[in-house]
């Protein structure tokens, strides 16, 4: 097991309905140390890649990519959620429906903080079914932007999400691949990764 | 000028009604080697207290609260913000009515991440009329933690927020205090601090 395996192991909860509670250390209360061993090992599997900006999305999503961020040394902009259209000035925005909840949500980033030119790696807390994160790569699109890779902290490995994500060809890096988990027992299986 | 100051004069844009975006570096677009900067200021004006925690407010709250707690090596804890109550399990929950917008919202923080013995620094990135800071003062009080002493990137000092608090007995550091602004002429005017 990894240290984040590992820590989830000893923090996380599990509970009825495939829900993994890690409120303690991720996104509600967030160890800013954990976080800096993600950012060092998020480094090391994106080695080689030129990255000059990371994309994530609120809320839970910012503290993780700035604290990434100092592994990368460049700038984070965080997409905003929104229910409704109400924006002032130039906007790319995704309409991305939750598989889930049914409902639809915008994802939205200013133009001027997205170009052609930029080289993104996208960081987000958690991939489930994958909605929050396709809406940040159709905006990266948008952008004309190339996305260099993706970093996630806990993957649920038994929804669809991350699998769409690797047959689009993207180099998807979850450092937790959750593959089962018992809400009776609290044991949870991760995905061997090498 | 400090250096937050000079960052503003150089990529904030005055606009009329007193609106001041910075979201080029500060909660749009963010510049984590700028808020470096503002975790070393801050340890050093809140020199000799003793800090375990940061409670901050999403969304662009989070993102300065994780450098800053480097700083600090302390976690961070986020508020969040809610326009209904449908909260699971034990909150503590700080109803705050707008000034400006005259509308309610609700500040939620677990109850399992803030205790009696807790030392907080709260962080966020603008002070105006204060309503969240109230919010994340009024949640403190209900754990019976301390509030060791208050950070903010940018305070509006024309608008009441910060000289209630400064009046209420907290310790309250805000980078840059805004005295003035002028939309016609971009000209920004900055209060003194020693």
């Amino acid at each position: 097991m990894n240290f984040l395996e590992e820590r989830i192991v000893k923090d996380g909860i599990v509970k009825e309905g495939n829900v993994l509670k890690v409120d303690s250390f991720l996104n509600h209360q967030m160890d800013i140390a954990l976080f800096e061993q993600m950012g060092a090992e998020f480094l090391k599997r994106f080695e080689g890649r030129e990255i000059n900006k990371i994309l994530t999305i609120e809320a839970s999503g910012i503290g993780i990519a700035c604290v990434v961020a100092r592994y990368f040394h460049c700038p984070v902009v965080f997409a905003k959620k929104s229910k409704s259209i109400n924006i002032e000035g130039d906007m790319y925005i995704a309409e991305v429906e939750s598989f889930t909840h049914k409902n639809k949500n915008q994802v939205i980033v200013s133009k001027k903080f997205l170009k052609g030119d930029d080289h993104l790696l996208i960081i987000d807390d958690f991939l489930a079914n994958g909605c929050a994160l396709q809406g940040l790569i159709s905006i990266a699109t948008s952008a004309g932007a190339t996305v260099e890779g993706i970093g996630i902290a806990i993957e649920k490995g038994f929804q669809p999400g991350g699998q769409i994500i690797r047959n689009l060809g993207y180099q998807l890096e979850s450092l937790a691949i959750v593959d089962h988990m018992d809400a009776s027992t609290g044991k949870i299986t991760f995905r061997q990764q090498e």
